[in-house]
């Protein structure tokens, strides 16, 4: 099942998309897509509703953040053994957790905005995990259970002010607009192997980010139980997961985003994002 | 005016403590003390009403976290030059950002959950300040214009993992019950200068922090103009502030907090909290 939500910013409306790729509204059954809809039984019910009955929404909406209320925008950095080379940085030897602002958080095909005086904003495609149910030092054997599905996170960095502007990571994570999820929450038993998903990031075209799940440090039941150890996890709380290699930090020479440049990112059977770079404006 | 939350945990009311020291209910005039009560003109129209007038509340109440649904909880971290010092660590050329997951956030003098297996669990005595109006790009001077109030917060440290378990200070900052905030948050009329407050800590009756937040690195309008051009702060956002010398991880010897400890800390016009130090249990 592939859980949306659909409409202009702050007043989405929940959907899902038909085995057919339609758009079809769940305002009727369900008020939103949020943290008691993430419950395995909620979940259940929602499956088995017959999704040609429900009615179908017309022309292209925006999509918004697939799940409603996000408590914490968890983050796994360098879980990728490629990506760590490139980035400078050691293989960790357990995960790396740092939190990206909930203001960060978007829609998958909103723009991001250009921090004033940015000049190392730079792309990180992600699997982002997304927790069903309240999870606190939970195994690795049960780990999974506690997952409602996955989704597409792309972690936008400002490198400056992630690594060369004092202190912790944090800082060049969480400008507004940095944190584009979605546009599908997709339930485990849509996927073949968590484990086993392509993701693929583009800028202006020209492929720029190439992997596999399969090439993960620490796989998803690993870092979920890891992170209930750290804190609770609550139904709606995201986790990103870490990105393959291809950044432009990493890139000879580096690369960083300008205005204008339109970012296209993907994993298979989760969807696909893309975001034009624009200058920093009010919201 | 200083106003709180009371009640079991999930459970609290708006309150206000009056010039007597007494506490009353709010909850005939407010829902909460949430994000649309913290706007100025709403701040205002609480301090208009006779507070003598307001039902008084019997017994000794818990205390909760004195502000709803806070949604981000942001930190600077060494903003005193002597905890620095004490900390090994050069003084910051600019605010030092982390995040406090938001499901660390406890009562005033509810327990601290020592995180299993955890070895280096640390205090740390906080200024925090509770925005009041979204705030982006504010310059110094208009600062403290979108502060609400102030209030007390224990930054509790698992120092292994902040430090010695890989990448950034989120995961030994996270943990629950790491972000004890209260028990009034202060609305600014009621201090005569927020940066000449005295703050001080104790471990099991003995003095272990004692400062003063005039010798804070960046001030409180420093802190809030920076982290507006990192992220938009909304309504109910709290930043701690940053430690004062006398962390147990500074001392000679080192101490850590074993269970049964009990902690004590406050600041002058703000209040003071204290908390047991107990084994992790689940929620």
């Amino acid at each position: 099942m592939r859980l949306v939500r659909y409409g202009r910013p702050g007043k989405e409306k929940p959907g899902l998309i038909d085995d057919e790729g339609k758009l079809r509204d769940l305002s009727g059954v369900i008020g939103d897509v949020d943290a008691a809809q993430l419950a395995p039984k909620a979940l259940r019910k929602l499956e088995k509703i017959a999704h040609a009955s429900l009615p179908l929404v017309r022309g292209n909406p925006r999509f918004g953040v697939p799940v409603a209320r996000v408590g914490k925008f968890v983050c796994i950095g360098l879980n990728y053994s490629d990506h760590a080379a490139e980035a400078g940085m050691p293989i960790p030897k357990e995960p790396i957790i740092f939190l990206k602002a909930n203001t960060a958080l978007s829609g998958p095909d909103d723009p991001i905005m250009m921090p004033q005086g940015s000049k190392k904003m730079d792309w990180e495609v992600e699997l982002g995990i997304v927790i069903g149910t309240c999870a606190q030092y939970v195994s690795e054997a049960d780990a999974l259970k506690y997952v409602a599905g996955y989704t597409v996170v792309h972690d936008v960095s400002e490198r400056e002010y992630q690594l060369e502007r004092g202190g912790t990571w944090d800082k060049g994570k969480g400008f507004d607009t940095f944190g584009p999820v979605g546009p599908w929450l997709v339930t485990p038993e849509d996927l073949y192997d968590v484990q086993d998903l392509d993701l693929y990031l583009e800028v202006n075209g020209k492929r720029m980010q190439t992997g596999n799940t399969s090439t993960m440090i620490f796989s998803v039941a690993q870092i979920v139980s890891y992170v209930s150890k750290c804190m609770t996890l609550e139904p709606g709380d995201v986790i990103a997961t870490g990105t393959p290699p291809g950044v432009g930090m990493g890139r000879k020479p580096q690369r960083f985003l300008k205005k204008g440049d339109v970012v296209r990112l993907g994993i298979a059977g989760l969807g696909e994002q893309q975001q034009e770079v624009i200058a920093w404006r009010a919201r």
